[in-house]
């Protein structure tokens, strides 16, 4: 299914469960229908995830060039120079950009009505303990590989509890796969073949951690070929958020650092491009 | 002078500089001309100013809207909104925005022909302990007021030597007059009046510390009546970058915090919004 398809899908499934709520305010109760019915995170935090002694920072975030790939696969960025040192004094581009671009945050409000819009997302929920679960192996074989229960009872397994308040970021090696076409994978049909949270473990996560983010290495939270955003719509109703397209994620251990996500500031955002750090613990 | 006044200004000097220099590479040898004799910073550092137990995050970033004020007078920051929830399945916006505004870096590129662009700046310059200097009672007398190396020697009395690879950040109140007029504050002539680095405050910086930032609450790293632009054409040249409209200084120690500048990574920018954080370090 290409992107336009899962747009046109999403908008089907979307007017279905409207005409299910009729008599209801429905934008407001169709959110409610797709978030879980716990409650949603907080709006402020006391004192968020910073804890800890720091030795390093890594950058997970890349380049953002006009041709990065995007998920409805036209471009999405571009830079125009209206002035120039030489002449002018000094350099200065006028940027436009669609929200959904690079390395990006998904604020809540993307996928709802009345969630946190990114200039609303906690700026305690923006520094968050990093977990890394790592299906890079299992994604090299087989590119719609999604991070399941599994996965995240066995990264328990190994590393102990999750932290509360953490951000659980998907290494599936696709960072390594920007510059080519691999990174949006569509086939013949234009359905794209790229690893992401099952809805599963969206829930899991929700259900049993203090999770208040996960994080992606290619371009959904949801895997390439969903045909309906089930990760998405049960994961960001809640004002918990998402970032996709990380870069750098390999480097870093299971556990142990810390991710900051500096997540644009703009009024009322669905979204935007960030600049996202991981602060790295002294041994 | 109003803002266009001093485009022309510079342009104008550059134009002049340049004819000193002629027969030299007009463009490398302008920018040399402009910058300071030391050698420009290190492109890469090993470990960053990343040290220290932290506490909690403070948000120096203000909530950028389409009114937000300018330099240039003008509006510089639309939003549109071509996606909705409620009939599309998501909310979409495509940002149009001219890289200087709201909470914003000022790249070395930005006033150089060869400085780092925005995606250059090692990540390591991008966490750095903040020293604040705090000239808000001066500046509430005097909206000309500027840092000078008295305020950098009275900061050093009191808190001694200023950290290797710091951000020196100028809390001049100027952040609460955001939502008015007062925050370009230009007089009938245009000339606009908030505080800045002096010239020779960046100077002194350069010589006599390890700073490889500086901050500011106001919409330039220079005060707003300055005719040439000095301090950025001093400091940005020699690969230091600047953030501008910072928000929040007056809640931090003068010392102590760490800023974490969410710089955006666009290829070849002069500079961009940024997300920008602050450290706290417990007690």
């Amino acid at each position: 299914m290409c992107g336009q398809c899962v747009i046109d899908n999403v908008r089907q499934s979307m007017m279905s469960r409207r005409s299910l709520l009729l008599g209801a305010a429905a934008t407001g109760a169709a959110a409610a229908a797709l978030g879980t019915p716990r409650p949603a995170l907080a709006q402020t935090a006391e004192a968020g995830g910073v804890s800890g002694r720091f030795s390093g920072v890594a950058d997970l975030t890349h380049t953002l060039v006009p041709d990065f790939p995007t998920f409805s696969g036209k471009p999405q960025f571009e830079a125009n120079q209206v002035y120039f040192r030489d002449k002018d004094g000094y350099n200065l581009s006028i940027l436009t950009i669609d929200e959904h671009t690079g390395t990006h945050v998904d604020a809540p409000l993307h996928f709802s009505t009345d969630g946190q819009s990114v200039d609303e997302i906690p700026v305690a929920n923006l520094v968050a303990p990093l977990v890394i679960v790592d299906i890079a192996a299992r994604a090299a074989d087989d590119a719609d590989a999604q991070v399941t229960p599994d996965d995240l009872k066995a990264w328990i397994s190994a590393n102990g509890e999750m932290p509360d308040r953490c951000c659980v970021a998907m290494h599936s090696g696709w960072a390594e796969k920007v510059g080519g076409d691999g990174f949006r994978n569509a086939d013949g049909d234009g359905v794209m073949h790229f690893p992401g949270f099952h809805p599963e473990a969206a829930a899991m996560l929700m259900e049993e951690t203090g999770a208040i983010g996960i994080g992606v290495d290619t371009l959904s939270l949801d895997h390439g070929a969903s045909a309906d955003f089930g990760t998405h719509n049960s994961w960001l109703p809640t004002n918990r958020w998402g970032v996709e397209c990380l870069a750098g994620l390999g480097a870093l251990p299971a556990s142990g650092a810390m991710i900051v996500l500096g997540a644009p500031k703009h009024k009322g955002g669905s979204g935007g491009p960030a600049r996202v750090f991981a602060l790295t613990k002294a041994a």
